[in-house]
C-alpha cells in the first residue's frame, strides 16, 4: 500500500470523531467518543481479563522498549500501595545525550510531513490506547498511583485520552489558521513587486514531559499531543514511582508510529530514581526546547525561573477553597462535599482543601446552622463513607506515598496545638488488599490567622475548617489566599446572588475554576474534558491551562520564504 | 449619548476597515488603509506643515502629560542627530509604584468591558494618529532617531499603525474563539448533572513595554495593541533618547480613552536616563505581568531569564545573512544590496550584515564573476549612494548614536588587522543638516575563520563580506550563525532551484525570514504588515514574532464558573 496514501487515510478514519471533537471544543458541551465506565466498555469482562493478564506479563521481569542508549542498565523500584509489594518491574535506561540525539534526528521527517498526516497518526495511537490497551493502562496506573479500578479507567483512562483529543483539536486549528501560501503584490514608485510566499510551520524542538505520581497520563496525554501534533519529538520524564503506565503509553506511540513510517523515537522514556533525580539536568539539557511540568510547587517554581531558554507549560497545586455561606439543602451540600474531601484521598490537584465558613455559621431554610454543627456534620458524612470499608475501597482508595502518611501524622499534631482536630485519620482496612496502604480524612479547625497551616498544598486527605468573620471576609481571605499561594478550583454555596456576582468576579480575578451551588453524584471537582478549563496561569498553581490556545501556541513558530513572480492578475 | 451605545459605536464605525484588516491577515496579501508616502496623504502640505507646528511648539518646553504621581519633576536630554542640538523637551517623571497603582486601578473596569468596546476604541486611537498627529510623529521620530522624513512617515508612521492593526486583529480573532457560555448535561449513575458555564477573559495585568532607540513606535504599537486589547494596562518605558514619539504616541491613547469613558491611567509613559536606567526594576516590580522588550541582546537574555514571573515577548537583534551564489543579473543584485545596506545606515534590525559569497565568487551568465570584484561593484555601488549628498540623505540619513560612529572606528581599525577594510566609512555632508551626524558605510571582507568579528549585530552601516569554500559552505555558516547567534532576516541570491529548496529548509530550522533572488526598488529587507511575520522566535534574536497567536495567548488567561441548571432540551 502506498504510505502517502495510508497516511492521509488515518486523517479520513478519525475525521469524523474529529469534527465532533472539534464540535464539542466550539461549545464546550458534553461530549466523548469513549465508554463512560468499564461496564459500558465493549465485551468489557474479557477485555478487562486480558487487560489484567497483560499487566500481570510485565511483573518480576524486564520490560521491552526498544528505544536507543539502553546499554546503560535497568532500573525500576515501583511499589504497588495496594500490595505494598514490589511491582518488580525493570526498564532499559538510556543514556540522555543518546535519547536528545535520537529524538532530534527523528524530528526531521515528521515536522516536514503534513499537518494532517500527524494529526490522523495520533488519533490512531489513540483509537489503539482506548481499544488495545485500556484496561492494561488502567490496572498499570491503580497499582502505581492507588486510584480505584472505577477511576483508574474514568479518570486515568477515557478522561485522559479525551484530553489529548482536546489537545489535538486546538494544535490542528491553531496550525490550520496560518495560511501555507499567498500572493503579494504592491507598486514602489512607478514598479511593481509581486512575491509569492510560503509559510513554514517549524516545531519549537525537543519536548520534555515530566509526568506525574498521582495522575501520570492525564496530564502527560495533553501536552504529549500539543508537542507531537505541533512537529516536536517528546521525551517522557516518568515520576519513577509511576514509570509503568507511561512505558506502555509511550510504547504504543512508537508502536503506532513505526507502522507508519515514522521513526518511533520522536516518542521516549527518561528515566531516573528518587535518590537521583535527573529533572534539573534534562530541562538544562541544550537540547530541551520545551518543557511540561506537573508536580510539586517547589520543583515548579524551579521549573519556571529556571527552563529559559526552554518555554515551560507548569501545572502545581496550591489551596484549593471552598465558601460555605447560605445553602437551601445543607445536608446536600454536605454529603457532596464529603465525598468529594474523600475522592482518591484527595490526592488529586483539584481537590478541596480550605473551607472557609462564617463563624456564625451557614444560613439554610431552618436558620442558621452554627459552624460547630456544619463542621460535625461534614465529619460524620466523611465518617460514613471511611467506615464502611467497601465505600471507602471505592472512593477513598488508597494513598500513592509513605510521605502523605507521615504528613497526616504530622498535621494531627499540629492541628492539635493550633486548633482542633475534628476528624482524626486511620488507616482503614480495605476488603480486596488488606496490606493495603489507606487513611482516612483528617480535618483540622483553624482560625484564619494561622495562615501558613493551610495556605499551601496538602497532599492527601486532609481539609482544614477555618473560620471567618462572615461571607464577605470569607471571600477575601479564600481569593487572597488563591491569588498568593495558588488554587486550581473552587466552590462556592450561597443562596445570595449578589454574593454569588462577587464571588465569580473575585476568583475570576484569583484564577480559580468556580463552582457553585452543586450536589449531586457528580465529584464535585470533575473536570469535563473539551469544556472545563484545567488551570488558569493566573497564580502560583501554573502557568498553562488544559486546553487553551496559549496551550499550543509556543509549540510551533512560524517562518517564510518570498521570492518574486510576475505580477498576476489576482 | 449613551456612553454604552457609543462604544457599540466605534466599533461599527471601524468594521468595514477591520474586516479588511482580518482579510489580509488570513490571505496574507498587500492591504494597507493608510496614504503611502507623504506626498498621497489628503491635503499633504497642510498636514506636514501643521506636523512641523506641533513639533516645533513641544521644542524646549514642558510636555503635558496629566498622568499620576509626577510630582517628582521633569526630565529629558533628548538631541537630534539632525541637528546635535537639544530638543529641549522635558516629560514629567512619574514615581513607578505610583504609576503601577494607577494602572492597576484603570484596569478593572476597562478588562470588564466587552471585547468589541476595547477593540473599538483602539481603533479610534489608530485613526486619531493618521488623521490628527502622523505628521507630528513623523518630525518627532526624524529629530530623535535620525531617520529621513520619508522613513519616519512610512516606516515609523502608517506602517507602525498598520502593525497596530494586526496585532488588534489577531488579538480579536484570539478572543473570539472562546465561547462565552456553555449548556453541559451529562448523566452520572442514573441522575443526570446539567451546568451551564461561563467563560471568562481575564488580562494577565500590567504590561510593561520597552520602545527602542531606532524604530520606537514600530515596535511599541503591536505590543500595546495586543496588551490593550485583550484588557491589560500599559506602561511604557521610553529609551532615553527617543522619548518624544512615545510621549506624543502615549498622550493619544489617554486622550481617546478618557473621551470615551475610561480610565487613561491605562496608558502610562516611564522614563529613565542612560546613566540611570530603570529597566530591571521596572520588570522585577510585583505588578508586572507582561514585558515586550525591543532592544539590545544582552539586555534582551537578561530579560528573557529574569521577566519571570511575568512573560515576556522579546525582539532584539543577531547577524542577518546574505547568500550571494549565483545570479542572471549581478548589477541588479548589487544595487539591490548596496541600496538595502545604505538603508538608514542599516540602523534596523533587520538589515543585512554578513554576505557569504564563494571564495571562487559568483556565478553569471557571463560566467563566474571573482569575489573581490564582486566585492568591488558593491563598494562601488554603495560610494554612489553615499557620495551624492542628496541620495545620501534620503537613503542613509542620519545616525541615532554617538556609539556607532565610536563603533565603526574601533571595526575599521580591527578590519584592517583581521581582514581587508574595503570601504572605509567617513561622514557626508547632509545638504539641509550641516551639523547631521552621518556616516557612509563600513565594509570589511574577512575569513570565514574570523566569527567573533561578524557573528553579532554590528548596530550600523557595517557589512562583511565572508569568503566561503563553495555556496553549501556558505549555506552551512551563514545558517550557523544565525541558529547560534541570531538573525531576523536572510537573503539568497542562486540559480539552483535545488540549492533554493535547500536554503528554504536550513533557513526555516534557523529561524531567519528569507527572501530569495528579489532585486528592484522595493528595500529587500521591508517586512509587509499582513503579510511578513517579523522574527521567528526560533533563535536568539527574539523569542516574539510580529504577529503570531502565541503574540497574543498569553495575555489573558481564561477562568469560568459554571452552578447546576434544570436539565434542558438542548
Amino acid at each position: 500500500m502506498n504510505k502517502l496514501y495510508e497516511f492521509i487515510d488515518l486523517f479520513t478514519k478519525h475525521q469524523d470523531l474529529f469534527q465532533q471533537a472539534q464540535q464539542a471544543c466550539l461549545e464546550r458541551h458534553h461530549w466523548s467518543p469513549f465508554a463512560e465506565s468499564p461496564a459500558s466498555y465493549p465485551d468489557s469482562e474479557t477485555a478487562k481479563q486480558k487487560g489484567l493478564e497483560n499487566f500481570n506479563s510485565y511483573l518480576n521481569g524486564n520490560f521491552s522498549i526498544n528505544q536507543p542508549g539502553t546499554a546503560a542498565g535497568y532500573l525500576g523500584n515501583e511499589i504497588s500501595p495496594y500490595t505494598k509489594q514490589a511491582l518488580g518491574v525493570r526498564y532499559p535506561l538510556s543514556e540522555l545525550d543518546t535519547l536528545f540525539k535520537a529524538a532530534e534526528q527523528a524530528m526531521t521527517a515528521w515536522s516536514n510531513t503534513s499537518i494532517e498526516t500527524r494529526t490522523g497518526i495520533l488519533l490512531e495511537v489513540i483509537e489503539q490506547l482506548y481499544k488495545q490497551h485500556i484496561f492494561t493502562l488502567t490496572y498499570a496506573v491503580m497499582h502505581t498511583t492507588g486510584q480505584s479500578f472505577n477511576m483508574s479507567y474514568t479518570g486515568s483512562g477515557v478522561n485522559a485520552l479525551d484530553r489529548g483529543i482536546e489537545a489535538l483539536v486546538y494544535a490542528y486549528q491553531s496550525m490550520k489558521s496560518v495560511t501555507q501560501k499567498a500572493y503579494w503584490s504592491r507598486s514602489f514608485g512607478s514598479s511593481t513587486i509581486s512575491m509569492e510566499k510560503h509559510y513554514r510551520l517549524i516545531p519549537k524542538g525537543i519536548s520534555v514531559c515530566f509526568s506525574c505520581a498521582s495522575f501520570p497520563t492525564w496530564n502527560a496525554l495533553p501536552s504529549m499531543m500539543a508537542s507531537l501534533a505541533t512537529g516536536n519529538a517528546v521525551i517522557v520524564k516518568a515520576h519513577p514511582a509511576t514509570i509503568l503506565p507511561m512505558a506502555i503509553v509511550v510504547n504504543v506511540f512508537r508502536q503506532v508510529l513505526a507502522e507508519h513510517g515514522f521513526n518511533p523515537d520522536l516518542v521516549c522514556l527518561a528515566l531516573d530514581t528518587a535518590e537521583h533525580p535527573i529533572g534539573k539536568d534534562i530541562i538544562k539539557h541544550p537540547k530541551t526546547a520545551i518543557v511540561d511540568f506537573t508536580g510539586s510547587v517547589r520543583f515548579g517554581k524551579w521549573v519556571e525561573e529556571n527552563a529559559h531558554p526552554a518555554i515551560c507549560y507548569t501545572e502545581t497545586a496550591g489551596c484549593n477553597t471552598v465558601i460555605l455561606a447560605s445553602t437551601n439543602d445543607l445536608d446536600a451540600v454536605v454529603r457532596s462535599l464529603a465525598t468529594t474531601l474523600c475522592m482518591f484521598s484527595a490526592q488529586m490537584c483539584t481537590s478541596p482543601q480550605n473551607i472557609y465558613i462564617p463563624k456564625a455559621g451557614v444560613q439554610t431554610p431552618d436558620g442558621i446552622v452554627p459552624l460547630q454543627e456544619v463542621a460535625q456534620k461534614l465529619a460524620i458524612a466523611i465518617q460514613a463513607i471511611s467506615q464502611n470499608p467497601k465505600r471507602a475501597a471505592m472512593i477513598l482508595s488508597v494513598i500513592q506515598s509513605d510521605d502523605t502518611i507521615s504528613l497526616l501524622k504530622q498535621l494531627s499534631e499540629e492541628g492539635n496545638k493550633r486548633g482542633t482536630v475534628i476528624l482524626e485519620s486511620q488507616s482503614y482496612l480495605h476488603p480486596e488488599y488488606p496490606h493495603a496502604r489507606t487513611a482516612t480524612p483528617l480535618m483540622i479547625q483553624l482560625e484564619k490567622t494561622e495562615r501558613d497551616m493551610y495556605t499551601q498544598e496538602r497532599f492527601g486527605p486532609i481539609s482544614f475548617i477555618i473560620a471567618c468573620e462572615d461571607e464577605n471576609d470569607a471571600l477575601e481571605q479564600a481569593t487572597t489566599d488563591v491569588h498568593e499561594f495558588g488554587g486550581l478550583t473552587a466552590f462556592v454555596y450561597s443562596q445570595d446572588e449578589a454574593f454569588i456576582h462577587l464571588c465569580e468576579q473575585k476568583y475570576a480575578r484569583a484564577g480559580a475554576q468556580l463552582t457553585i451551588n452543586l450536589t449531586g453524584p457528580m465529584p464535585l471537582n470533575f473536570a469535563a474534558a473539551y469544556s472545563d478549563y484545567h488551570v488558569t496561569g493566573l497564580n502560583p498553581a501554573g502557568n498553562a491551562s488544559l486546553t487553551d490556545a496559549s496551550f499550543i501556541a509556543g509549540r510551533y513558530r512560524i517562518t517564510q520564504s518570498r521570492r518574486p513572480v510576475m505580477p498576476s492578475a489576482n
